[in-house]
């Protein structure tokens, strides 16, 4: 049992620690586990749940303005005792009324039934809701215990949190409670078993590929055992079983609650809930509103549930309405029709649009342009022999990849405007190369391009461009990159005008890199070994420096 | 690789669509997988935030009033272009500025530089802040790639959206980004490594009980593997590495982030929560804001990291400014000092200050009273094996611990009234019993009581009783429980008013569970394996009947 707890014995204990001091205007019952506001307003009725431990955030995580009064929490997957209940109903025996939200299963309902007795007969007003919503198993009440309750009492306390909230007496705020219990259908599709603490090992064994249809929250048995299939076919029937138990059909208005039992990751519940959304909308029946979370887990149970509820103005309304607590996504929810889009708001950066810089075009510019394209696929091999031995070895092909992107795009280039020209470079190689050499290329040779359009000579625009590449990608002379070719290459070029003198000066710093300790990227992370391996990325400024200069 | 899934290609798009259209407000940039707020009042900042996916709900699920204006998301582990940033940015090119907070990764680094640089050429105002918030790692920024962004970087969204949501200018925004990326520490936690869909197995392996301290979001190597410790531990680790850190002593006031990573039963993050809490107020560090949920994910990722952030004034109200989006628990994480409790507003429900029913009391209860105990006693063993048969094997014992308890409080009870004689017994029973007999029994004598208070006869008080127990349990007559030995009784004692008529109409029913299919709890699992066993309540009903029999 791999679990981030203390001791068997301790989790629910500590869990509520920690949810009552991070749940403003909360405070645990001495000497039991029932959490329960203190600021509620007085004449607001009190909407309690509870039940056994492990479903977490259900349901201290609702207790909060708008949403629950209070969490009567049992030992994990345990009904907490008639006492527990019956002291948190006492907590709010000064306000209208209690509502007690209990989840059918036989435990919970016996002990919050009786509580509820007890304090009656105490003079407390208390009414009682049970939330049978999982369309799993047979609804013939008189063939098991009945249907179990699912994640779709979040929804159920969330309505009559509302209602408690707006200041509608026990009676009201209990058939709201009740209807909501009626409307909603809840079925789920485990992964994996839950392992309660203190058995240390999980309740059943699911195979490498196996899952099970309709399980209980507690592990209770499900529909059937089967191979993993696609996310969608398993919202499908899992959505058409509920909707199909509950009679919603084309017209209905519904919303959705997207649930993980407790090791799902969100990013899997949003692709459920993706297609909880297309499934519902391709059969007529409107969604208003969606939530895809942790809501009501299993332990570390990975799989799902699906609950969808019927609703009518009041209950979205109840729905709407703010809840500060820390499990209830509040102002979230509403669903638009579709897949939303914006178009993209894109400029042709290369310049088609934009005016001349007047900068003069040298002659040979297209031609020195080829020249470095050709050395750069000729190269390949070399480079990535060379980046192989110390970095990801994908510098070659990355830089193959561009220049066959310039090559294509070549015509497209307006070569009477040398800043549009590098500009237009700087675009393609952004988009075709990707990784970290296409930004920092990029952003050279735009630095350049902006020297340029400045003003500056094209024997300072290295010196701009590798000033650039710097800035962006944070490295400098000696850390082993391209820029212990460039920066040589820049100083010479600046200094003497002549590409021949640019090009000794890279290759020496290249050569250099040989004994240079890494210390950007990848490579940094393999330390001596890389010593006697030219750096790839000085070496490629070797490259193109060389066809500049055979050209020049 | 059990993932709930469609194909490794599909995860990115599919959650976001899952995510975009339960986001009001938000739309997707057409042919991109850049979320964005459309309705960004046009005077105020946007901020951005992105990078690999894989993290959820970071960052798409922060989109919303008050927090983020939108998300570029990469596909899983991979930055997104360049380009992809430069259409996030373009879409709110009519807002006063635009903040981009990149966490510290350099394919993030490049990419979102790049296209703010680009962003700037085009003439749009915008600032990128970087987060790396990772103290596990050495800080010396020349030794290795720098240190990591982590979950930290929500609270710098947070921090930095309700600055933008203030109306305050995009210097301003990008000001308390900064200084909140500055004042925030984080290191985490592995108990497993993250699946990469399209790689389809772990990133590496921890064995059974191995965890990695100080362990990337992308699985990059952390300080050191070791066997899992309690959780309190290794929080103590944790927090204290980012106290020392981030120079956090006595007298500094923080926020605390408890963060999932991805597989992590919020029960769980409850429990580190409280200890790091109970850590940081051990020190004399005043807690002032907590939470504890999965708000930057490593996909399927079990483990956890603790974001420690400074706090001021302004950077509190930023954090407790209202934002609305699917992901941040708005109104929630108010810390108070201490666990804060309430006292139990218990009441003695026997009837120790409760007015005398004035119900005369038989001259024998009591002795009929320690009778009944004494033959449950006896019957334990007969009970136990019954039960085992057919059900949970626990009704002998939890019978006997109920005669044991009555036993030990006969003194207690007011024996001068048979009301409160019954109240008090079922007070016992209550406590003493749990599971389902105890609430059961508590309800039958309470409703007797009731019976006897209102009026009622001992004749007719049995059938109170029974029907009290058939109204909690939601059990009938045929359902193979203890009331196919109780109606019979009941309405032979009424019809007779002979206890020797009621046993004997008890045993009778009790004998015909025998061929009856259980319907009711774990028995009616068990179909017709339980034919020819008698059930064991039926049969309790007996034992105590009879002892009240022999007393008569």
């Amino acid at each position: 049992m791999k679990k981030l707890i203390n001791a068997p014995g301790d989790v629910v204990a500590h869990a509520l620690e920690g949810v009552v001091r991070s749940t403003p205007g909360a405070a645990l019952v001495e000497g039991t586990s029932v959490l329960v506001r203190t600021d509620l307003p007085t004449d607001q009725v009190a909407v309690l749940c509870g039940g056994g431990s492990g479903h977490e955030p259900a349901h201290a995580g609702y207790v909060g303005p708008g949403h629950l009064a209070g969490a009567v929490c049992g030992e994990v997957f345990a009904s907490p005792s008639a006492d527990a209940v019956l002291s948190g109903i006492r907590a709010f025996r000064d306000h209208p009324g209690v509502l007690l939200v209990v989840m059918n299963y036989t435990g919970d309902r016996l002990n919050f039934g009786l509580a509820a007795q007890l304090a009656r007969a105490e003079g407390i007003a208390c009414e009682m809701v049970t939330v049978a919503d999982d369309v799993a198993l047979d609804a013939d009440d008189d063939v098991t215990a009945g249907r179990r309750g699912l994640a779709g009492t979040v929804l159920v306390t969330k309505v009559a949190g509302a209602a408690a909230a707006a200041g509608v007496p026990l009676d009201e705020v209990a058939r709201a409670a009740r209807e909501t219990a009626g409307a909603v259908g809840t079925m789920g599709v485990a992964l994996s078993a839950a392992t309660v603490p203190s058995a240390g090992e999980p309740g059943f064994v699911l195979e490498h590929d196996e899952i099970e249809i309709g399980l209980g929250i507690h592990g209770e048995q499900g529909v059937r055992r089967e191979s993993l299939r696609p996310a969608d076919e398993l919202v499908d029937e899992v959505v058409e079983t509920v909707c199909a138990d509950r009679g919603f059909a084309r017209g209905d208005r519904v919303a959705v609650l997207v649930n993980g039992t407790g090791a799902t990751p969100p990013m899997e519940l949003s692709i459920l809930l993706r297609r909880a959304l297309e499934n519902l909308e391709s059969r007529g029946i409107g969604v208003e509103r969606a939530w895809a979370g942790t809501f009501l887990s299993s332990i570390d149970m990975a799989g799902f549930s699906v609950a969808v509820l019927g609703l009518d103005d009041e209950r979205l309304a109840r729905l709407d309405a703010p809840a500060r607590s820390a499990a209830w996504p509040s102002g979230s929810g509403t669903v638009a029709g579709g897949v939303p889009t914006v178009p993209d708001a894109g400029v042709d950066e290369a310049g088609d649009l934009a005016p001349s810089s007047g900068v003069p075009a040298p002659a040979d510019l297209r031609a020195r342009v080829e020249a470095v394209c050709a050395a750069v696929r000729d190269a390949e091999p070399r480079l990535t022999e060379l980046d192989t031995a110390t970095g990801d070895g994908d510098l070659g092909t990355s830089l193959l990849r561009g220049a066959d992107a310039v090559g294509e795009e070549l015509d497209s280039y307006r070569w009477d405007d040398p800043v549009a020209v590098l500009r237009g470079i700087a675009a393609t190689l952004r988009r075709a190369i990707g990784g970290t050499s296409g930004p920092l290329y990029a952003t050279g040779l735009l630095h350049a391009a902006e020297h340029l359009a400045d003003g500056g000579s094209w024997a300072t625009a290295l010196q701009a461009g590798a000033d650039g590449v710097s800035d962006l990608g944070g490295a400098k002379a000696g850390d082993r990159t391209m820029l212990d070719a460039l920066f040589p290459a820049a100083s010479a070029l600046a200094a003497s005008r002549s590409v021949d003198e640019a090009l000794s000066a890279a290759r020496e710093g290249a050569a250099a890199t040989e004994t240079m300790a890494p210390r950007r990227g990848r490579s940094s992370y393999l330390g001596d070994r890389v010593h006697g391996h030219r750096d790839a990325g000085a070496e490629a400024v070797t490259v193109w420096l060389a066809a500049l200069a055979s050209e020049a």
